[in-house]
C-alpha cells in the first residue's frame, strides 16, 4: 500500500500538533530535548549573527545554509514544555500559567525564523539583517519573561 | 544585489564542508552541539522505532515527520568532533586516529538516513522497516567503535 507523498511542511506540522505529554517517556527526557534543540537552534542562528555583525567574513550559501537549520529547529523546543517540568531547569514555572501566551510568544519566533529564512536564501545582507534582528527580539521577549 | 536561491540540500552539503575547528569557539561548545543534535536525533529516531516495533500505534504522517527530522539532524553533529574534545565523554579517542574510517561510518548512516526518510514518505510500512534496520546498524557501528 502506498500512500501519497507528504510535504514536510504539512508532516512537521501534524508533529506539532501532537499531544506533547504523549512524546516523551519521563519529564526529563523532555527537558533534555527542548534543552538540546535550542542549543543546536542557538548555535546555528549565532553563526548567522558573527556574519551580520561582521565579525566573521559573509558568506551567503554558509548562512543560508545555517538558516535553514534554525527554520527545522524552531519547530522542536516547544513539545519538550510538559507540565511539572520546571524544577532544575531555566524556564520558570509562569510558562505553564501563561501556557497560551507562551505559545504565542513561541509562534511569533517560528514566524520571524521563517522570514529570515526566505531573507537568507536572498543572499541580500540588507534583508537579512532585519529579519535577523527581528529573530532576536522574538527571542528576548520570551527569554525575558519565562527564562531565569 | 539578489542572489539565486540556494537549494537546501547544496546549502547543507557546503556547510558540512566548512572547517569543524572555525564553527566553534571552544572545545566545550563543540561537544555541547554534538551530543544536542545527536540527542534530538535520537529522539525522534526512537519515535520511529516505537511504531517499527508496534509499540505505539502506526501513523504514517507523524513517522514522516520524524524521519524528515532525522534526515535533517543526521548532517549536523559531525562537525562538532573537532580535535582535542574526547576527554570527559563517550567519544573514543580513536576516533580521531581512524578519522577517515569514522567520517565514512558517519556518511554510511547519512546514506541510511536518506534511504529511511524516502521509505518513511511511501507510508509503507513493509519498505520503513527494513529501512529502519539499516539505519539502526549504522548506528551500532559506530557506537561499538567509537563510543565508550
Amino acid at each position: 500500500m502506498k500512500r501519497p507523498f507528504l510535504a514536510t511542511a504539512l508532516v512537521v506540522g501534524l508533529l506539532a500538533s501532537l499531544p506533547a505529554t504523549a512524546q516523551f517517556q519521563k519529564p526529563a527526557d523532555a527537558v533534555k530535548y527542548r534543552q538540546s534543540a535550542f542549543s543546536v537552534m542557538g548555535t546555528h542562528f549565532g553563526r548567522i549573527g558573527a556574519m551580520v555583525q561582521n565579525k566573521v567574513p559573509f558568506d551567503a550559501a554558509a548562512l543560508a545554509a545555517n538558516a535553514e537549520i534554525v527554520a527545522t529547529m524552531a519547530k522542536l523546543p516547544f513539545a519538550g514544555f510538559v507540565d511539572g517540568t520546571a524544577e532544575g531547569t531555566k524556564a520558570l514555572p509562569v510558562i505553564w500559567t501563561q501556557r497560551a501566551k507562551f505559545d504565542a510568544g513561541a509562534e511569533k519566533m517560528q514566524a520571524a525564523v521563517l522570514e529570515l529564512n526566505a531573507a537568507a536564501k536572498t543572499g541580500d545582507m540588507a534583508k537579512i539583517r532585519p529579519a535577523f534582528g527581528a529573530v532576536g527580539t522574538t527571542c528576548k521577549g520570551c527569554h525575558d519573561d519565562y527564562r531565569d
